[in-house]
């Protein structure tokens, strides 16, 4: 396929905010999308959720950007036209689109309907090998494989961000097992993705220890999100006090951090699961795995299949993010104080309302 | 209990060989075992083989070293007397004793069959909460619980080795899914522990490729041992062509390396397990184990019933370790030859025929 993209035959109009260079500052950008096709699903957007991968990405803190760079990928709106092939949505469902809007549908992994590890995974902005332009946008067009149908009276704004934060949590936790009643799991880092953690664990009937370095945040754990206990992880005592009790972990942390006072606070056979990015190599001896059998393992959001029943199970235990809804116009301020970690907890901008031709 | 053992109430004399201090330096030493209890087995050591572990320890390398120190953990001989309450064995009985000879019996672990992560399990020498002597000795005392029967026919020489060397392998094969006929694993390491897991992963069925530094050992994996094919780790060519490959690695190497190149090996949701213990930690970065899935695991030996299913599995399918063995006055020599990994693959003390009171 090389550089052919979709997004390089565009007969359809349409309206974003894009950054143009590693100042990661966005602005207002006309670009165009492709025809609807037969397997396409075109919807306008209403909500888009700001995750952290968005910062990331619109300053190249990644040296994988290309500019425009149009970002977001906790997108959802409302369906406007469907190819002649569409069985999954018609005109007026609520729909959601996450961070895949493709795939090989042929490798091992997309068989197992796990797309997000499929080679040829196509991201839905800023992919390597062709031109996406992501939910700061007006409208979107999709293949409808990559389209999450939206639960009848499921919030759009609090639930867009379950597209990425929510799987991305949500994955590992049915994967590593960590979903049985009465376990003890761990969640480091009470942000975007953490206390979406908290409330599907709680869902699940696991008791849950918030990991943290803001003591601040200890009462909303608890009182807000339903965290069972919390545990300030730099003060020793409060985590020696943690030692060998946690069936798993879920490290949403991408700053620097050390594992090993995280895999101490597993029982023996326990799972510290990382969805966190950190630039830095962690320091992994050897010992703290092999005395109790530990693990440390990773996760990437997740599969189409697994979203949609994510945001089903989420629905049915009205589960949504903690968000603040922005205008379009305040993405630049937003940005700088996620930066900051200044948010709680997710940031959602308001398209349909604020996105508009000047 | 503190410091009170049953090796300090002592009217039984035995023969040993011990290290007398860090020079790691063994000679004969004249002690004494506790009497028979009604749970014990008392039975005459015919051979015991020489871990790396028996090396790191006398020479206090791993800083916990109590002198002096009779080494020995993979220890087989014959019942000569058995305590009124023993029901496993009988005088006469062919059996084996490997790294643990007591543990707390009440603990979830030691519940799950899993007593090496019981918390008090201990150790059958140089043990940190009481005295424990090993199997360089012309006999030796443990509770039956702690016993491995031996199975008819299956060579006393060539299984000692299993008793450690083959559980630390076994164990994580089989708990880390790496046991399913057609599935591609590969071994770290061609030395005690990695020819063993070679020989075990063939008779499971399973595709193997040994990675080692150690080219001239090419033939041998193969041809003696039956491994599938064999990469170079520092050829960055051959390593290149086995990306991706991989249901799991077992890393049997204890000195210091790199782990990006293996999990590079990995399929997606592949298995990464050291077994070995380097000194300094491992550098791993996060996103080789967030885009695939992967993990890290670690595995210390295995639990009794566990050792008694190896020893079994290994008889019914004709596996034992490839020895050198040696007289009890050569363990010096072995020991220095042992420091140079110049074994293959491991050296087995002949107890019986060459420890004699002078």
């Amino acid at each position: 396929m090389g550089s052919k993209s979709p997004e390089t035959e565009h007969p359809v109009k349409a309206l974003g905010y894009a950054a143009r260079d590693t100042s990661g500052v966005l602005s207002p950008i006309n670009f165009s999308r492709r025809e609807t096709g037969d397997e396409d699903v075109r919807f306008k957007v209403l909500y888009c959720g700001v995750c952290h991968s968005d910062l990331h990405s619109v300053r190249n803190e990644w040296h994988n950007a290309k500019y425009p760079m149009i970002p977001g990928h906790e997108i959802v709106g409302v369906v406007t036209e469907v190819g002649s092939k569409v069985k999954k949505v018609k005109v007026g469902d609520k729909v959601g689109v996450g961070c895949m809007v493709g795939c090989c549908h042929s490798c091992d992994q997309c068989g197992a309907d796990q797309e997000q590890y499929c080679p040829k995974m196509v991201q839905t902005y800023n992919d390597s090998s062709m031109v996406t332009y992501g939910g700061y946008s007006d409208h979107m067009v999709a293949n409808e494989h990559f389209i999450v149908t939206w639960p009848k009276d499921y919030p759009l704004d609090g639930g867009a961000p379950l597209l990425c934060a929510g799987i991305t949590v949500y994955s590992p936790i049915r994967y590593y097992g960590l979903d049985k009643p009465g376990m003890h799991v761990g969640v480091v880092g009470l942000g975007g993705l953490g206390h979406v953690a908290v409330k599907f664990l709680k869902a699940l009937g696991v008791k849950v220890t918030v990991i943290s370095t803001s003591p601040e945040k200890k009462e909303e754990a608890i009182n807000t999100f339903g965290a069972d206990s919390f545990l300030v992880s730099r003060d020793q005592a409060q985590m020696q006090s943690g030692v060998g009790s946690m069936d798993g972990i879920i490290d949403t942390v991408s700053a620097d951090h050390p594992l090993v006072p995280l895999i101490a606070l597993l029982k023996p056979n326990g799972k510290l699961v990382l969805v966190g990015g950190p630039t830095k190599p962690y320091e992994l001896p050897a010992f703290p795995l092999l005395f109790g059998r530990k693990m440390v393992g990773g996760s990437l959001i997740g599969g189409i299949k697994e979203t949609q029943e994510m945001i089903e199970f989420a629905a049915k235990h009205n589960i949504t993010a903690a968000i603040e809804l922005i205008p379009i116009e305040y993405i630049n301020t937003a940005m700088e104080r996620l930066a900051k970690t200044d948010v709680r907890y997710r940031f959602v901008i308001d398209i349909g309302n604020t996105l508009k031709a000047a």
